[in-house]
């Protein structure tokens, strides 16, 4: 992968050396945390470890913390069978269980009626648009938000947050559910009793020592500023950007958003086509959330924000890291300028006019088919 | 972890090497495999090729493997609100979702009625004890019998099937859930569309390499025929061990079993307090399985065998594996005849008898509390 550029950190975050170090130091624990011999022992310590350093990370100290194969499952503990309500921005993870039925503003923020019945991210995956969830918020998905943003879950008020370990640096398919003192949840997974209950299943003892040594470095990273630097980072890029089209429009410009991540719409050049034409040029971004990119066609966050069906599929999302130099962001910037300039030529060729700017763009569906950008696109993503 | 010797890998298998390598190398693999661009892609393909190598390893390449955190997932999803029936020897992961109501005799054999509404294990845990199922069965689970035994899925006849990779030398939290051509599943976590569908969540592509590299190397061990030669040791050890104790019970001795379980029992003597001794001598056995051990007294499988009270709450299980030498398993024998000695030595000094056989102790819940291996119990094991 040498001379690529990975600019698609909310989609996941490479994993970090401690991350790393603390895996292959786990791989020799032989036992099965369930067993009571020395063995058996030695990993339930890894475990326990874990979790503390996990929950002093989080500030949920106060807390319980109950592993689980990532977010998604969290999602389904925390949510399943509880008729709670939500806003459609949420992840899919979260949509899955709710009714979505809270309203979104134009600035994509939500105001929960009843905290108490709500479901809520802390960060938005695409745009990386924040909220401010009220105390007694019953299940807040806190996994774009956590390592990037000093948050201490005792202090949310929060009754359970929802935690993915690979996207601060640690292994995909691991994560938390996070439980405020006095909640329970109905075990999902039935069989044994490990995580005192709440979740059946021999532990994934590597990954959960990969997703404390991360949530760790992360802390300490944190408190280091570097979010503050990539978020410089990410303004000046978003300034180039800005520069190179004039129409573009920054989602979530006038919203608190996460430091490091940029959404960006060029009505009428559509986000999967952007992705292609990066891709091929060197650069990973995505169009939408990973988990929903090989399967639409326009984004439902920007949908429910309010933007017209062609702008919701003219998006892409660029997620910085710390690891991001400024050289990546200003080569980017080139590649997608250049892009950018390519597109306008064809749509000006094809309309006969100067330019094909937003405004000679009919905004219907059919017409984001025929739009400059759909030249060159991929044939799975017109299904 | 030096001197000590480990007899529990239907607990969990130490990982082997190839699987140690496979996931290091997968951990420099730094994409969503869920995203389109390259780093996705590379990700998407470590899974992948996972898949085909399980597949061929595990003779399914007629089905369809759905990874899973563990096979307890895999049982929630093969398994969850369809009301299969099945016998009270399955593991808790499959108890929790069925039935229990089909008869076992003596030899812990099961003879299902309608295979089409049945799951079924094809080797237990526990005892070792091998099923033959019949064609068209529900869902089998083949978590101890994958790698120890040659099974081709496909020509089993099973709809679905359970596998688990820790059981294997792959790491422990991965799983798989196969299925027979046109077999389909309701998804369990919802959210995103991985795993076709049928299973949402980023997946754990550190685990599945290592699972995969684990199935490939276990395949190979298999047609080299290692375990014959663990099977020779086993039975070498049983013999020793009845050598010593003439009043042991091996469980299931003329039932086919496992190629490398040894349980047995000496009624009276607490299966715990033997796991403790055997662990404080250097010694890693179980009692029961493990995620049942820090719970339950007595094992539930020996119980629906028709064993009484006392004999259900004294058995061990020792379970080799490839790499347990012959002068591990004539150490264990010494140190656990040592054990047996000095605990008849305590039963006949309180009985004032020469000495205290079986026929000396009550076979009731009370007395097993009070048996000569009672002495010595720990207390979270009382509870």
């Amino acid at each position: 992968m040498s001379g690529r550029v990975y600019l698609d950190w909310n989609a996941t975050a490479p994993l970090r050396p401690e991350a790393r170090a603390a895996m292959i130091a786990a791989m020799d624990v032989v036992g099965n945390p369930s067993s009571v011999h020395a063995e058996g022992r030695a990993a339930k310590g890894v475990i326990e470890r874990a979790r503390e350093e996990i929950a002093a990370a989080f500030g949920a100290t106060g807390g319980r913390i109950v592993f689980t194969s990532g977010a998604t499952e969290a999602a389904a503990l925390a949510l399943a069978g509880r008729g709670l309500h939500a806003a459609p921005i949420e992840h899919p993870c979260v949509l899955a269980h709710v009714t979505a039925d809270l309203p979104v503003d134009g600035q994509g923020q939500v105001h929960p009626t009843d905290p108490a019945v709500t479901a809520l991210q802390w960060a938005n995956s695409e745009t990386g648009i924040l909220q401010s969830p009220p105390p007694g918020v019953a299940v807040v998905d806190f996994v774009q938000a956590f390592g990037k943003l000093p948050i201490a879950f005792d202090w949310t008020g929060a009754r359970m947050g929802l935690l993915s370990a690979h996207k601060i640096g640690g292994p995909k398919g691991v994560g938390a559910l996070v439980l405020a003192e006095g909640e329970e949840v109905a075990p999902l997974l039935r069989g044994g009793g490990q995580e005192l209950g709440s979740r059946a299943g021999t532990e994934n003892v590597v990954g959960i020592a990969g997703f404390a040594a991360a949530a760790k470095a992360a802390a300490e990273d944190l408190a280091r500023g570097v979010w503050e630097e990539v978020a410089e980072r990410r303004d000046r890029l978003e300034e180039m950007l800005r520069d190179a089209a004039p129409e573009a429009i920054v989602i979530g410009a006038d919203a608190p958003r996460l430091p490091n991540t940029l959404a960006l719409a060029v009505p009428g050049w559509k986000g999967e086509t952007q992705v292609m034409q990066m891709d091929l040029a060197g650069f990973a971004v995505s169009a939408g959330s990973a988990c929903s990119s090989g399967k639409v066609r326009r984004s439902a966050v920007l949908s429910a924000m309010g933007f017209d069906e062609v702008t919701a599929a003219s998006a892409i999302r660029i997620s910085l890291g710390p690891a991001t130099r400024e050289e990546e962001i200003a080569a980017f910037a080139r590649a997608w300028s250049l892009g950018y300039k390519r597109w306008r030529e064809r749509g000006a060729k094809r309309t006969g006019q100067g330019a094909a700017g937003p405004a000679s763009v009919r905004h219907d569906r059919q017409d984001v088919t025929a739009a400059p950008g759909g030249v060159g696109e991929r044939k799975e993503a017109t299904r």
